[in-house]
């Protein structure tokens, strides 16, 4: 079968403490099925599960590793039975590139929470099954993807491409949360975190009317928080702020990436207002105090990304609100440089990739 | 102002370790005012939450603690501003006497989220303000009660009124989340812990046409469980079965007492489903994995007793639907023997005080 040679930087073993690694490899693509396109990769962003993957943070890494699931690009082959898309159109990857098809999320377009045997194929460190087998993934940080036209959205032509790959992963994680519990104007939604994630979730739910408290554990996004449209930033290390502001929120989505005490913000609901976390995939720090959730009947859930009709809407309504991530755009070679950024909270607010860096390198 | 002399028995101090010494005392009730009425206590159900307050186990407690809040009588006299009641009604009252009424959750009739400065006023150990003033108030293990009209259940006729008491709290306990999280025909809704709560979720949920699971640490109860409706009992010890029901419940209604870990049972909910924990009342045993709860977009939620409108409710839907708590009727005289059974987790399934046994005491 005709293969295709692309360029990529990928991890080739697992990453020990701080990242000098990532490095350039080349791997193969298999050429377009029937029902599939290939891409050429213009931009790709880069998210901090990326960061979480290649170090084997959540001990399923399988090497090499090469990461990305924001992905923008070009069409530029398409297989025999592509409807949707021509040679030529702007197209984005998310996260996600395949599923079962069959279960009751699959079936309801909730692809991200398919109930099928390996769940949905991640567009890298994918389609690994339980006992081992199955293929490995390769994703954006390269020059090209082979992906099946119904895991492919469209980009609106409104949409700078430069900056446009974030919402494909940073977007629609934040977004489809605040649609599920039904954000509505005037609603008060609290973003903890203000980073890829955070940025993204207030310019979202501006664009949806609520009123936005951004609560961060530094002064040093004030600025940026307010001019994206926060009403107010909240430090959560000001005890006394955090007290005035209990029973006050709707909604509160949490992007910290790292393990945390969730109490004070339980505590910072409203009666029957949910507690969403989309950063954190793995244990909290410390026990839940139920104490706090039951006597205002509050709810802790959980979020993660969205499915791929959900990500066009997303896409959609960016273009419709000129809503844009704030984007650094970086050389390949720089990959290893913003890693270490990323581990100091040092981004504003998300890295992409210009990869006609990648495709100038030998 | 008149008082009206009432036999009592209560707690005079901390109660160490096991319990042997809630002990006769004579306390005094105020006479009605003009919107309350006076109550001659004919049951009391016997609660969890009883023991809880007794021991201090909420470091709240102020001694001498009356406890009761499942109390079924007979009105004796009215006030002279009462219209819903008159002398000889057979009424109830639950875990609530009195609330702000000004609040977003009493206006709509959730007095059980009062967000008033001192929250709702507690049948027993109630209205104690933050900074420790106010007044306490004595529960129903005595021979009258003088309550708000307001707050004061009717009990159908239906009702046997030796066996209704613990609809008051057990009954709307479950009720109420069962309503909330709108569990309806076909639903699969999981009870954890059999218990006062559990065996009325069971017959509850029945009732609203879903299809029960009881899940327990013992067998003792499988019988029981299975006669009062429920399709299946699972042990929670049983890893194999607890496995091979995951991603299975839309509701999983948690009612044990104790703190214990949740992750087991978060793993049994479908995507969207919420576990609702209303036994413990503090932290769980360890941290949440929010991996299990994020992946499936579960929530973990809490929930308090009832509002006096779905008190009501719960008391009429059980006399249509002829459910009736399982009681074992004690004299008074037998309280602390029973308070040991109930640590001994040796009830079926809820104790109710025949007060006819106190008022024959000199």
């Amino acid at each position: 079968m005709e293969t295709i040679k692309t360029k990529a930087y990928g991890a080739k073993a697992t990453l020990i403490d701080r990242l000098s690694s990532l490095s350039r490899m080349d791997i193969e693509r298999k050429a377009p099925k029937a029902d599939e396109v290939l891409i050429d990769i213009l931009y790709c962003g880069v998210c901090h599960s990326d960061l979480h993957q290649v170090k084997n943070d959540w001990g399923n890494t399988i090497y090499p590793c090469v990461p990305g699931h924001e992905v923008v690009g070009r069409v530029v082959q398409v297989g025999s039975g592509v409807t949707k898309f021509s040679v030529g159109d702007i197209v984005g990857v998310g996260c996600i590139v395949d599923s079962c098809g069959k279960c009751r999320s699959c079936v309801e377009g909730e692809e991200q929470y398919c109930e099928g045997p390996v769940s949905w194929t991640a567009t890298y460190n994918g389609y690994i099954k339980p006992n081992g087998t199955g293929y490995n993934t390769f994703g954006g940080y390269s020059t090209t993807l082979v992906v099946k036209e119904s895991f492919v959205l469209r980009i609106p032509d409104k949409l700078d491409i430069k900056a446009a790959a974030p919402i494909l992963c940073a977007g629609i994680t934040t977004y489809s949360p605040l649609r599920h519990w039904n954000t509505k104007p005037g609603d008060k939604v609290g973003v903890v975190g203000m980073g890829g994630l955070g940025h993204m979730a207030v310019k979202l739910a501006k664009a949806m009317g609520a009123q936005i408290s951004v609560i961060t554990h530094t002064e040093d996004k004030r600025a940026a928080a307010e001019a994206m449209g926060a009403h107010e930033v909240i430090l959560s290390t000001d005890k006394e702020t955090m007290k005035a502001h209990e029973l006050t929120f709707n909604l509160i989505l949490s992007t910290i990436p790292d393990p945390y005490n969730i109490n004070p913000y339980v505590k910072m609901l409203k009666r029957d207002g949910a507690l969403v976390v989309v950063g954190v995939l793995g244990p909290f720090k410390g026990p839940t105090n139920n104490m706090e959730v039951a006597l205002h009947r509050r709810s802790i859930a959980g979020s993660v990304i969205g499915g791929i009709r959900e990500t066009q809407e997303v896409l959609d309504f960016c273009a419709e609100h000129s809503i844009l991530p704030d984007v650094e755009l970086i050389p390949i070679q720089d990959i290893n440089k913003a890693f270490d950024r990323m581990l100091d909270n040092d981004v504003r607010f998300r890295y992409v990739i210009d990869m006609q860096s990648l495709k100038d390198e030998e």
